[in-house]
């Protein structure tokens, strides 16, 4: 690491994003001083990377506009890592290298942007991932709200490793790694609209063991992160892609108490709120107790929560009172930028 | 191209960022339908890409919040496909690859969305640069300004050709492909906070034929497209970093007479005005011949402007009244959200 920063501005300023000396200072002091890594340079246009010899290369992106930008668990530096990461790791790929974009305002603290690209790069690191690449973006007070990232994931994998919507089949099980819905009530709450405040965090972490843990199994055929819209709209996907049905049962779903009280209380559905560190994994019935135990060995509160039925595209579930209910598409947002 | 979209929203609501069916329903009709190749898959978290053998990898990354969305020549779609295929095009990579992250706001209208998906299709089409992943996030009204857009391009280039500035000497020559300041001049007419109009269009465009007209050559040192802060800025660049000076010739610089009269009446400098479809490269003096009649074949403005000097990290301008002064480096930005 290089010696402190000698950058004194205390503000972003439009003159950050003109491509002058104080862009440069900016880009240089805030983002490549703890970035660095030997593929970033940021005084070429594009970056020459290696690829392993053999390895299908493999790609992601994803935009960033979660409000508010710091919350319990995470800020919207260490949630981008996460988001991209998680990405590659459920197509069964190893993260190697992440481009980043910033949009920025004017007057923004450069505190809370030091913040921002100390997590950032703190989460690259323990996901073994390089920051090769950047663009930073000003404008003008208003235009934005504090900071928007836009990410690219570049991982490798094997071409063998093919987890796919087209390999699910009827009497496949679903599984997912730990209680839903922790990112979705986390950012409720720290915004404070609702007047109270718990001591919920954010799940917002890489799922890259997890993976790893079903990589392995034979009869594992999809896996997926439940983000915006939850693991409902995950299972929506299969449904959609698949044409067949998904049955989950409550009652085997974990939730955590907090975030079950707190949906209550505002009357939202923990299974439509966004998960940053869960996976959803789809597996043949008879590989469902290995890939059981694989995940619990990394992720102790994984659950078998249901499976795929012939019944055609829709989504049941199974209440906790013995009756069964749709869960229907999401159609209204409830709780816009939460990643 | 697949029968005409059944999708008939007129304009963005917070519930098409959601990650549910009018999300889904947005990106496949707006987005997908135009971009369509057989890489881009809209359910799958990551995407495969095939690496042609003995070839290196090279990315950048670029963000776009140019204001306003739509100006003569272009809109924020091709704007964005050729600032990603340019910087790959400058050292020397062929583009092949694009990410595509779209920053959208509520109540945008759908007409103006599309206008810009299909732009950057067509871009892309031309280029022969397959957009191979995507991300769209509604941010509430106000929280941007229309759309902001990160692109990540992904190209591969030969090992053997490597162009830097690490390979610049004293005594070479800089080249540019055409008349600058376009695109900065076009910007702000379009804005019409000057209170007046004209024909000037930007130069938004690739660079590829300027770039593989001069990658033939023996001595070509580095080429770079001069986009923020302009023609000055990339001569401050290069002097920042070899620790040269550079001595441009202001009656050697093409510029059109639209734009010097507007910069004349303005106040602004053209050498400080953004391009979008030009190339500044750095050949050997030996070279110089060889490669401006090169470049003259796909770039007939393309004149000799300057060259490197031993005198120390600075640029001078060497004026039409024969006369010497220093081109400082950027500092307040004339022009915020130029691209």
């Amino acid at each position: 690491m290089r010696p402190r920063s000698e950058f004194r501005d205390t503000h972003v300023s439009l003159a950050h994003g003109n491509g002058g000396r104080l862009m440069r200072e900016l880009i240089d002091e805030v983002f490549a001083r703890v970035l660095e890594n030997p593929f970033l340079d940021t005084t070429t246009d594009a970056v020459s990377l290696p690829t392993p010899i053999g390895e299908e290369l493999v790609v992601t992106t994803d935009g960033f506009t979660v409000k508010p930008l710091e919350f319990p668990g995470g800020n919207i530096g260490s949630l981008a890592v996460h988001g991209t990461v998680n990405d590659l790791a459920v197509v069964g790929a190893m993260p190697r290298f992440m481009t980043l974009s910033v949009f920025v305002e004017e007057g923004l603290d450069i505190a809370v942007l030091r913040r921002t690209a100390d997590s950032l790069a703190e989460a690259a690191r323990e996901c073994g991932v390089s920051v090769v690449a950047g663009d930073t973006k000003v404008v003008g007070r208003g235009e934005c709200d504090g900071i928007y990232l836009s990410t690219t994931g570049i991982g490798f994998k094997s071409s063998a490793c093919r987890f796919a919507l087209d390999r699910i089949q009827v009497g496949d099980r679903i599984l997912v790694s730990g209680p839903v819905g922790e990112h979705g009530a986390a950012i409720m709450l720290a915004r404070q609209e609702f007047g109270f405040r718990g001591d919920l965090k954010s799940d917002s972490a890489s799922v890259l063991k997890e993976a790893r843990a079903l990589t392995g199994i034979v009869g594992l055929r999809f896996m997926r992160d439940p983000t915006r819209g939850g693991l409902a709209t995950v299972a929506h996907e299969i449904a959609h892609a698949t044409g067949f049905g998904i049955r989950l049962v409550e009652a085997h779903i974990p939730v955590n108490d907090a975030v079950h009280s707190i949906c209550e209380l505002l009357g939202f559905d923990p299974l439509y709120m966004a998960c940053e560190g869960r996976i959803v994994a789809v597996v043949a019935s008879d590989a469902c107790d290995a890939a059981l135990t694989a995940l619990r060995r990394v992720a102790p509160a994984a659950a078998l929560i249901g499976e795929i039925r012939a019944d055609g595209p829709q989504v049941t579930l199974e209440t906790s009172f013995g009756g069964q209910r749709a869960l229907d598409e999401l159609e209204e947002d409830p709780l816009p930028r939460i990643c």
